[in-house]
């Protein structure tokens, strides 16, 4: 066998790890490591974010114009990485920061520490959050938390964790906010996508009549699970994009808001949304909704910032970040106008085999402007 | 964060899975699933090792070729996969095989064994080698077991299992050999990949100077794990090659030979051997050493094959391999002329973090036709 047999690999990228291990309502520690934790223990891959400048711009300006928020405050930073968040927030004057990494990162982080000067201020703490143990409850909780599509890695779940067991009542989170944003758009990826899974049960069916003739095995039997597997990889999978903002051609609208001091976890672990978009092109083609999400720095009710500020992932020339945007493709995309509606629902919910990953639903219907109403539209997406 | 980033896919995709989950002296299933047999749950990966026509034949001649070690027998067949190798035996007159697949993959074969007719011969057995019990030992054990340059992978430890606990003393293991081979090679590679690592040292360099100017944290410390970490992907990593014969610039040497009727865990689990090997082209380029395997379909000393067979996956034009080489490649590439020859010990191991991957020692000197011989010299890599 070569589970890594040239080609592959490719797909197995975007497989769904473990998506058949056997489910996951249960978390297996060491099965979440192998599949999602491990990434983050790569400098290559804390470089990919250190460099991402929106991003980076976003923390430190929320930082250091609240000093007040820092001076003399003890902070908790919920999945350190390299540790650069717990640092800014020691020069920005906090008394002790407490930055708890699950990773082997830990060790960078610590030496970032000390190379940078702030080891008598900064504890970096290898562990879950979900089992360190803190000496004090904390004045700020900062953390940068957020996957593709906001919720993508379901992190949040650790901050909560976080915040309902060691945020003092009058606590600040950074950031303090968040937004689901979706969108329609128009792209040209829906026609190769389609054009590539049909290519690959041709050539399945071409593998089929090898098999048989030259093994005297009948395979057909496989044929609508083969189809199954490559429908979702290909048509039922989002895709990362970092979108044009003229691709954008109807209202983007919320589909989730979050108060990061109160959400609970129920609150994320579905969501849910009506949703209404209004085409605002002339005429052209509707391919799919963009899906995006942004986070503010708005300190507290009783600690309000004094300067805020908001991390934005939205389609943009020149503010484009990694996350770019999930782009969910419909097959076969529809002719709109100016004034046609988009109706619908949009929800999110877990994958049963990954709880870090997620599955999605649109059901939708167009109101045109001709008056008529098309038939709603059901389409499932994984975001991998 | 976004723990799949753009652009890190790459990296991500040959990074050793688990890498930092914290060693795996005691093998832990769920992270083992979701490292390794996951990949096996996808019929787009059955399909490429399906559509390996020497893989096929190979097999295919080897069952039908030696129908009477099948006839009327009992047979296992560890990591059924697909199910083809069971459905091949009662095609050959077996009279019962019992398929054993530890992935969902399971379900697949079963609706392939009844869609051919031979549900009534061969028991799918969902499970792992080492948990399934089976009613009766077996006459046959069959296994395409072998991961790149024969033991990524580890599987062989599951066909040892199966061979102690079910296999008659009278029994015949398909294949019945395997051998690991190793061969000088020039490649155009090496300089690339020398070029890809000093590029990615030049934009940490950057990264490092960016991150002071604009964020007041000096990364510096971390630029040799970094550069650490960067060496290990781009020189020490091993790389999927299908080489061309002429890229064989000496003679090949074995490094391992296995009966797999007798081969012990500890025979595999460590690979050391001292090698030979005289340079054959008139003067060129010595870039590094490849490795491949071939396994041989003998039967047993008491009932040998009528017609053996067997499977190489050696440099080839036209019988290329899914498995293709490994490739190690040196830093920097060596002059050597015919006559020279270069003497040395290889050395392979299981990774600590993942018994799936493997490390691997060099250490060789060269015996140059003029006389004198080189400094020897010792090289580290890993086969992900």
């Amino acid at each position: 066998m070569s589970e890594t047999a040239n080609g592959f690999e490719e797909q197995q990228q975007r497989a769904l790890p473990a998506a058949r291990a056997g489910g996951a309502a249960v978390v297996d520690k060491a099965a979440d490591f192998a599949n999602y934790f491990c990434t983050y223990a790569y400098l290559y891959h804390q470089k990919e974010m250190l460099s991402d400048r929106v991003r980076m711009d976003a923390y430190y300006t929320a930082i250091f114009e609240n000093k007040h928020h820092f001076e003399g405050k003890t902070v908790l930073d919920v999945g350190t990485g390299s540790g650069i968040l717990a640092i800014w927030c020691a020069q920005a004057g906090a008394r002790k920061v407490y930055a708890v990494e699950a990773t082997k990162m830990s060790e960078h982080a610590r030496q970032l520490v000390i190379g940078n000067g702030v080891s008598h201020i900064v504890d970096v703490i290898e562990g879950s959050m979900e089992d360190v143990m803190l000496p004090e409850k904390v004045d700020v909780i900062i953390s940068e938390w957020m996957g593709y599509f906001l919720l993508r890695e379901s992190m949040f779940d650790s901050v909560i964790c976080a915040r309902d067991r060691f945020l003092k009542p009058t606590g600040i989170m950074y950031p303090s906010h968040a937004r689901m944003w979706l969108a329609p758009i128009r792209s040209g990826q829906g026609e190769q996508k389609l054009l590539d899974y049909e290519n690959a049960m041709a050539d399945w069916n071409n593998f089929i009549e090898d098999t048989n003739d030259f093994y005297g095995v009948d395979m057909s039997v496989l044929t609508q699970p083969y189809s199954g597997e490559q429908k979702k990889y290909y048509l039922q999978t989002s895709l990362w994009n970092n979108l044009h903002p003229h691709q954008l051609i109807g209202t983007p609208f919320i589909v989730k808001e979050m108060d990061c001091l109160t959400a609970t976890l129920d609150e994320i672990a579905i969501v849910h949304a009506n949703f209404t978009a209004s085409i605002t092109i002339e005429q052209g083609r509707f391919s799919g909704f963009a899906g995006w999400f942004d986070v503010h720095f708005r300190g507290s009710p009783s600690s309000p910032a004094s300067h805020e500020v908001e991390l934005t992932t939205a389609p943009s020339i020149d503010n484009s970040t990694h996350w770019g945007q999930q782009v969910f493709l419909l097959h076969p995309p529809m002719r709109v106008m100016r004034e046609d509606v988009l109706e619908g629902t949009f929800a999110m919910t877990r994958s049963k085999e990954n709880h870090r990953l997620m599955d999605v639903q649109f059901v939708y219907k167009s109101k045109l402007s001709s008056g008529e109403t098309t038939d709603p539209v059901t389409k499932y997406f994984c975001i991998e």
